[in-house]
C-alpha cells in the first residue's frame, strides 16, 4: 500500500511544531496587545457563503465537499473548505446583529485553496489575519498597518518595507488617464508591476486594447510612485480627499510605531473587494513576495448582513515568514521542553523511577520515562541526548537505599547525587 | 441571502475561544509535562488512508471532497476530511521512517465526522490525543492512563472514575462463555451496557442467536466486573496473563499519580484496532457519557508500514469537558486580555492617544484605543466597561499641557493623575 499525505500537504513534525508554535506565539502576542480578541470559525463553509467572493480564478480554487448523511444526495456537493479568513469574518458578522461595534478579532487557522503545489506553496496553510469591524475611523486603517510593521519587526526583520495606496487613488487614476470604467483592468496589470516590469504591463494594457497614449498617460502620472504629492497633482481635484486621508493614516501608523512606511501609487492588490487604503510588506532583501497585506474593505460584510458594515484588516504570511526565518537562521533554537528523562535501572526499579518522574511533573518540570527494555544506561543517555534532553535521573540499588538520585547533565557528562527533593529545583535552576 | 454556518458547525466566538483556550493550556501542560511533542497533520487526507479504519458505520460518516485543479475528474472525490487522529498518526510513523522511537507525540486538531448534529454533538469538533509509537512497555500504557486521570483532575473534577480493562480479557471471557469466533459481536454488546442495562445486553445477545445458556455463563463470569481476581478465576487460565498485566499496569499508573482507577471487566470499547489494556474516564456525577477513552492498539500502524510497530495512547473530550464545565460553573473568569482603553479626547489629541498607546503595548500591556468619533468619554467609558476592559486613560488638552494623562479604574470609577512613564506599572500593578 503506498502511504502519502495528500498532494501539496504536509505533516508538521515536533521540529516543525516547535519553530511554527514560536512565531505564532509572537504573533498572536502582536495580536493581543493591541486589544484583538481570538476567533475560530469552522473550517467547513456552506458553498452559498464562498461563491462570488473571490473571482472566477479564486472560485476554481475552492475544494468542494459531497453531501453526507440523511439527504445526502450522491454525488452533490454542499459544502466547501474555508479558503480565507476574511470572509467568514463577513459571516460571523452577519449571524451576530448583537455584537458589540468595533469588533476586534485575530484568527489563526488553515486555509485550503485547489493551487498547483509548488515549493513553498501549499494547498493547506495557516493564515493569520487581525480585522476591526465597525470602524471607519482612519485610526483603524492605521493600527493594522502598524501591527504589519510591529510584527515583522518583533519576528526580527529589519529590511522591510510596508507599501501603502488607496483604492480611491487608483480610481481617480484611472478616471485621469481616460478610463474611468475600465479600472480594475488597470488594477490587475499594475498588480503584476513587480513580477513584469513597465514594459510588461504596458504591452498587457495595449493586449487588453488601451489605447498608446492612454498607458503613456498612465505612466506619465506614476512617473514618481512614491512621492504622494507628486503623485495626487498629477492626477488632480479627485485625488485629494484620498490622499488626504492617506496622509493622516500613515502619519497616524509612524505614532504607533511603524517605521517601514512608504507610499507606492502601483500598489494595486488584487482583492476586488478592497475600498480605501490598502498595503503590503516586501521584504526589501529578498525575492519573497508580499510578507503581509491588507485593506479596507467597507462593502464585504454588507453582501451578507445586508446592512453597510465598515472593515478593515491585515494579514500576516506565515508561511513565508516561517520559510525565510529558517532559510536565514533566524529561529532561535526552540525544541523539546522535556528537562529530563528518568531511566529505568531493571524492571525492580520501574516503580522507583515513575515515582521520581511524577515528582518532577507535578513540579511543573517535562519529563520522560525510559519505555524501552530496562538496563542498558547508555542507550538511555543516548537516546535522551538524541532528543535534546538535557538531563538524564539514574535510580539504581544503591540510590533507592540512600533515598538519592544520581543527576547526569548529557550536555557536559558532570554528574552529582542528589537528595530526590533538590532533583526539580536542579534540572530547572 | 440567508446566512448560516454549515450545518452542525459553530463558530468560537471570543469568549467561547478565551474559555476553550484556558482548557487547552491545561491539557497541553499536562502533555508536555509527561514529554510528548506536538506534532500537526493536514485536515485533508487521501481517501485510501482512511479506507477501511474505521468501520462500516464509521466508513459513511467520513466527509469526501471532491478532485479539484488539473486533471481533477468531475464529481470524483480523492480526498477526505480528517475523521481521528490516530490514522494520520500511523501513517506519519510509516512515512518516516528513520523517526527515533518510542514517538511520543500530542495532536489537538479538529476532525470531522458527518453524524447527525445533536446538542452538544457537532460534525467538527476537536480532538486532544497523546500516543507513544514503538514502545511494548506496560510503562507506556500506565503513562497513558495516568494522563487521562491527571488531565482530568487539573481541570478541577473530582468524581470520576478511569475504568481499565483487557482485550486479551474479553478474548479469553468470549472463549470462556464458548463463543470464541464471535467475539467482537459481545464486544459490540457489551459496549452498551450502560446505556441499555444487563437486559438489554442479554436480547442483543439472543437476538443475535445466542444460545441463553451463553449469555448466562457471560453473567455468571462478570457477576463481580470490578474484581480483577474474581474475574480472572471465573475465566480460568486464558485471563492469568492479561490480568497479571493489567495488575502491573494500574499499579504503574497509581505510582504516576492515577488515583481513580477501577478494573471493569465489562468495558469493551468499540473500535476493532485494540490489542492490550484499554481505558475510559467517566463522570460518576453527570450522564455525559465518557471524557477520556485509549487502549493499546499494536495492529494499526503496521498497517501502513507493514513493520509492526506498538502503540498505545489517550484522547481527552475536549467538547464535552468544556461543556460539562461551562454548566457546572467550573471554569474560572477568563477574558479579554485588555487591560487599557485609550480615548480620544477629540481628533487633535489623536496622535496623543496613539502615542500612549503605542508606549503601553510596547510594555506589553494589552491596549485599545478608541476607534469611534472622538469626543464624549461617556460612551468610550461605557464601551470599554462592556468588554470587560478595566481602565481607560484620558489625554485632553490638560493632560497635554502637563505631560500627564488620567487613568480611571472602570470597576471602581476613581481616577488618578499619572505621569505618562507611571502608566504600564499602574495598570499591571
Amino acid at each position: 500500500m503506498s502511504v502519502q499525505a495528500a498532494r501539496g500537504t504536509r505533516d508538521l513534525l515536533p521540529e516543525a511544531m516547535h519553530r511554527r508554535l514560536h512565531v505564532l506565539g509572537i504573533i498572536r502576542e502582536i495580536f493581543a496587545r493591541h486589544g484583538f480578541e481570538p476567533l475560530e470559525t469552522p473550517a467547513i463553509e456552506r458553498i452559498e457563503t464562498l461563491v462570488g467572493k473571490y473571482g472566477d480564478e479564486g472560485e476554481k480554487l475552492v475544494f468542494r465537499i459531497l453531501e453526507r448523511g440523511e439527504g445526502g444526495r450522491e454525488g452533490k456537493a454542499d459544502l466547501a473548505l474555508r479558503y480565507d479568513l476574511t470572509v467568514p469574518l463577513a459571516r460571523v458578522v452577519a449571524m451576530n446583529a448583537n455584537l458589540p461595534l468595533p469588533f476586534k478579532r485575530y484568527q489563526v487557522q488553515p486555509v485550503w485553496r485547489a493551487d498547483r503545489p509548488q515549493k513553498g506553496r501549499f494547498r493547506e496553510f495557516y493564515q493569520c489575519d487581525a480585522d476591526i469591524v465597525g470602524s471607519t475611523s482612519p485610526l483603524a486603517d492605521a493600527e493594522c498597518i502598524a501591527i504589519a510593521d510591529t510584527a515583522i519587526a518583533a519576528l526580527g526583520f529589519t529590511r522591510f518595507e510596508v507599501r501603502v495606496n488607496h483604492r480611491a487613488l487608483l480610481r481617480a487614476l484611472a478616471a485621469a488617464v481616460g478610463a474611468p470604467e475600465r479600472e480594475s483592468e488597470i488594477l490587475v496589470a499594475l498588480d503584476k508591476l513587480d513580477k513584469i516590469g513597465r514594459e510588461g504591463v504596458s504591452s498587457e494594457l495595449v493586449g487588453r486594447g488601451f489605447a498608446p497614449e492612454v498607458v503613456d498617460r498612465l505612466w506619465t502620472i506614476l512617473a514618481e510612485p512614491s512621492d504622494l504629492d507628486a503623485v495626487a497633482r498629477a492626477i488632480g481635484e479627485a485625488a485629494d480627499a484620498p490622499a488626504a486621508e492617506l496622509r493622516t493614516v500613515m502619519a497616524h501608523a509612524r505614532t504607533l510605531g511603524a517605521t517601514h512606511l512608504v507610499f507606492d501609487a502601483t500598489l494595486a492588490r488584487g482583492l476586488g473587494y478592497y475600498t480605501g487604503p490598502v498595503y503590503e510588506a516586501v521584504l526589501t532583501d529578498g525575492g519573497v513576495g508580499s510578507v503581509s497585506g491588507g485593506g479596507r474593505y467597507d462593502g464585504l460584510v454588507g453582501m451578507f448582513s445586508g446592512r453597510a458594515v465598515p472593515a478593515v484588516g491585515v494579514s500576516l504570511g506565515l508561511e513565508r515568514l516561517l520559510t525565510v526565518m529558517e532559510e536565514r537562521g533566524m529561529l532561535p533554537e526552540v525544541g523539546t521542553r522535556t528537562r529530563v528523562l528518568v531511566t529505568v535501572f531493571s524492571d525492580d526499579h520501574a516503580q522507583d523511577s515513575l515515582a521520581i518522574a511524577r515528582q518532577l511533573r507535578e513540579a511543573g518540570v517535562g519529563t520522560e520515562t525510559w519505555l524501552g527494555a530496562a538496563g542498558s544506561l547508555g542507550k538511555q543517555f543516548k537516546y535522551a541526548s538524541g532528543k535534546g534532553i538535557p538531563y538524564a535521573v539514574v535510580c539504581g540499588p544503591a540510590e533507592h537505599d540512600a533515598g538519592t538520585v544520581n543527576l547526569k547533565d548529557l550536555r557536559t557528562g558532570t554528574q552529582v547525587v542528589l537528595a530526590r527533593g533538590a532533583l526539580a529545583d536542579a534540572v530547572t535552576g
